[in-house]
């Protein structure tokens, strides 16, 4: 299973409705709203790292009062979880 | 259950050794080598906020080679996961 | 009391009537304009962390022309003030 | 009266001992451990701002254990607090 | 004489215009293109440190196409020049 | 030959034409979608400094949906590629 | 072929030892020193995503002086190169 | 005449050498104590971009106590001062 960790910025008083359309998407396992440098993190988990890509280019980045977003991609060999 | 996800930068080459030690502390639910900007996430999971907090002031950036760590504390009242 | 330190980038010259409308809410007890990376510092004092986490996401968040805002979480259990 | 907020990156696990320190030096008037970008945040106020200053490059950045700060210099004329 | 440090980051394909308004300014001194993180330097001097505070909040943030302003305050007490 | 880096932000969800119309542009060597804290990174390569700048300056960001672009610029002096 | 973008911070003043340590490394197609906010820029080309990340984790960040790196990963998908 | 522009971060608490130094080299035309994201500004001109080059990565990159520079390097086609 591919892991990808997205901090995202949505458009200021916006974020409920932006965590509301990111946990429709399948490959989205968790959405949360967060204080600090971010608005809401999300994890995303998918059988390959194409379908990890088309999740976060296709689906997180096209929801509306999306701004950026940060990816924390995982390093697979570290991973001992 | 309170949440925070915390993103460890680490002295460079030692991401192993504070991964190994991360996944020792109790409530870490998740750590993981990542690209970008931070070099691992981490997961925290507690009952309580002051344990919550604990777990992150007194024992993550307690780990050797931690150079620094941004936390994203969770807006409870957002969380629809 | 639960306190929290918000750092706002409001729309350029935008600056007074966002602190105008921040001095306005109940629970910040301070906003200044300042130079630096952020335009404005606010100060958020509340009975609980519900009520604190609301000012932020429901009032301050929502102020016209706020871009957008980090937020320093107090971590109580260091507090000595 | 001159006012400053200071955001300070303390050596990690140094946090409690960098606040001791802070909160000694006359011109502090709050020091916090908080989550987030930032480690400690600090609220300096003088009678003049070459006060300030010397509170900012002579006492709070020659504190042991203080890696960096970024002051957020406040803008007088836009103070309506 | 006070002095300040203003790194601009203005819309993209708009630098011209802005830094043609930016020279028009009675207290700026130096207004170049940069290639790096900011768009624009600037330097500004002004008899008195309310004078600058004006210049910056009142006529350089007010430059159409401007989106954000770093202020580096000089530190006078440190000022060997 | 002259060398610079550029490192680009665009409108999310509109990486796809932006990299299609760097492409079209004849001293871009390379353009790719990227995770991480940029969207796009860009090679540039041209015969003198003065066309490396127009590049940048008069094709890459007036390309639509860029928001913004970090240059890199190649120190030649410590060149061994 | 599977590539990565890497943007080094090294020591003050050991650039050029990093780049020659650099320049060693089977995988690594460019390191040049550059100016703005990174120090060295190092493009990573390997035959899988394994042998990439082995470069970046056991090569590159285990060269001395070397402060931290941040890597671009890049998006197969939107390949176009 | 090349001109650059040098953001530098000083070791804490030793600002005041680190300007005494810079001032000493013959090409920096300024350097201030600043408060904000940066400790200390540098204003670099020299003859030739080779020369600039050098003084930058030769002399102020080697002074002690210094532990980051950003360069801001100006664009010469928009210069109109």
């Amino acid at each position: 299973m591919e892991t990808a960790y997205v901090l995202v910025k949505s458009q200021v008083a916006h974020e409920m409705d932006v965590m509301g359309e990111l946990l429709k998407i399948d490959n989205v396992k968790e959405a949360r709203g967060t204080f600090g440098v971010y608005d809401i993190f999300v994890k995303v988990e998918a059988k390959t790292s194409k379908e990890l890509e088309d999740t976060i280019t296709k689906n997180i980045r096209k929801v509306k009062h999306v701004i950026s977003t940060t990816t924390l991609s995982v390093i697979p060999e570290q991973d001992k979880n």
